[in-house]
């Protein structure tokens, strides 16, 4: 008989904020890898915000997850089967397994892991995709300069928390933002922000502002932008002159049409943004890491032993079992979870 | 008895576009320069759409033009008194001189002329200000790569025609954007655009984008941005990826609020355009030409050459005295004028 597996498909697209009946859980045969092909078993998954824009079938950056197709996803797992001479049963690697149980890739789509380098997981949050994203979307868009002024989002958030301490030590003022007076005290207490204001208790733009400003005496040189809405209309007015605004992401947009809740019409219409980047002479860009791995053996030699120093801080929020899964996604959409959200599978 | 001069000030601000109550038409006595100081006679100044911003008393990168003062504007004439050893009746030479028939301006302030190396007017258009924008946006933020696509609209103006120009020789292709088929056929003909799209004859965005899309079969790379409104919202779905938008101006959005004619709310919410610069991985990068005056030296000696072997073709438009300066500058911002609008003073 053939082994099952697991794995969580798109039932259908979510209008809004996705909901349970957007996910089927389905069983099926454990697939058998191909010539060049490693069958793995998986461990954990990553849950990121950019899976929403996925469930939808706009024109983006990267095709929509098909219905019934399984969920996208990052994991780590350990090879149980291989057609590869570069992996062999007992491996551990990184690649795009899904919401899954198991997982065929072909080997060069895989990352080989050391375990004897620190836990797997580390590879889904400060030394995978986010932590690169915010290393990369700083050094590369951001150009810091000692003595200049940083605002990230989601600052306790795997992308936030590294965007914040790389430009700490780098000699920034960084300034968090995050929701509630729980996560502020993280961001200050445990990735070194130099202030963080908590979004929920600034209903709208305007007041948001006020309480930044006050946190940003010498305005805002960078905002690594990862949220839009009524965070990008607060912080638009607060630009320095040649101000940089990286973009990877703006949650508060994914979930719903129309500027967010706490924005308004007038901060965040075309011509309003389009003047602000003149007047104030912003550099603007948008980027997706995975256009830029080739920066990736950089970005691990230069923060990975800083990692393993306990130089830069991290926090893992870790759902358990695959069924969890859709539970553990939507409440990431809300900002529910505490640091870099991992679903454990096996 | 002292001398006279005359100069335009400003009357009042204008709500909307400019109408001729907004200025004022006065006489005064010539200034004596002091220290370091010269006194010049004004032979032609240009008028530029820059100069709507300035008449308001919103925020922007430069301090408006106070009620009752003279309307600002780039100028060239000949020293007719000077305390400073740089300069001698009788020299030429370029400054902000205003809108007025004389100016005292200090030495350091002014930029010295050889008339035989080409007509004053040069100073003002294809060797000044607009020409020098049109070349730094394009090879600093643009970033031009031969085979791509380029698109710029005003494209017979001295910013647009210069970008294009300076775009063809790299080898890009061009496709230009003007009002009106005899601007159109200027656009090809004298300045060797690919092509050139009548943006009168597409009423919506949408229309204009069919057009757009016809001319640049395999999409835009770099969209020279000097108008906002309609022609932004039908090139930003058209641009590629890593596309690159440089944004010196948006002459659509400086009479009016809102979206500009034929413009629509869907294409040009702040959402839209920040969502498409992420998905699309654009760079957009505001500025002006004044914060980079450094590589003014560079431009001159690239591309004054080019302009004397008639290489880079320029068009000029003058108009005849001072009292017909705010008539003339009420055309440019509807685009009536043919070329660099100029005004003849003496």
């Amino acid at each position: 008989m053939t082994d099952q597996m697991h794995h969580v498909a798109l039932a259908s697209r979510p209008t809004g904020a996705p909901t349970a009946e957007n996910f089927n859980h389905e069983a099926k045969p454990v697939p058998v890898p191909g010539a060049d092909e490693v069958l793995i078993k998986v461990h954990y998954i990553s849950l990121d915000p950019y899976m929403r824009g996925r469930m939808d079938d706009a024109k983006s950056y990267a095709a929509p997850v098909p219905i019934g197709g399984t969920m996208e996803a990052g994991g780590v797992g350990e090879v149980i089967a291989s057609n590869s001479p570069d992996f062999k049963p007992g491996d551990f690697a990184f690649g795009m397994l899904g919401w899954a149980t198991h997982a065929v890739q072909p080997a060069k789509m895989l990352r080989k892991l050391d375990p004897a380098q620190g836990p797997i997981t580390l590879a889904l949050g400060v030394l995978g995709m986010p932590g690169f994203t915010g290393w990369h979307g700083l050094t590369e868009y951001g150009r810091p300069k000692a003595g200049e002024t940083l605002v990230v989002a989601a600052a306790t958030g795997p992308v936030g928390s590294m965007v914040g301490q790389v430009a700490k030590s780098l000699g920034l003022r960084t300034v968090g933002i995050a929701g509630g007076a729980d996560k502020c005290k993280l961001a200050t207490d445990t990735f070194g922000f130099d202030a963080c204001v908590d979004h929920r208790a600034h209903e709208n733009a305007a007041d948001l502002r006020k309480a930044l400003a006050g946190e940003c005496p010498d305005g805002i040189d960078i905002y690594f932008e990862n949220v839009g809405g009524k965070v990008l209309e607060a912080v638009l007015p607060l630009m320095n002159n040649h101000g940089r605004i990286p973009i990877c992401g703006m949650i508060s947009w994914y979930n719903a049409g129309g500027l967010g809740a706490g924005a308004s019409d007038q901060g965040l219409t075309g011509p309003a943004i389009w003047r602000t980047i003149l007047i104030k002479f912003l550099s603007v860009n948008g980027f997706i890491i995975s256009n830029h791995w080739d920066r990736y053996p950089t970005f691990l030699a230069e923060v990975g032993p800083k990692v393993a120093a306990g130089e830069i801080a991290f926090l893992e929020d870790i759902a358990e079992g695959l069924e969890n899964a859709p539970d553990a996604f939507m409440d990431l959409l809300q900002g529910k979870n505490v640091g870099k959200q991992i679903v454990k599978i096996a």
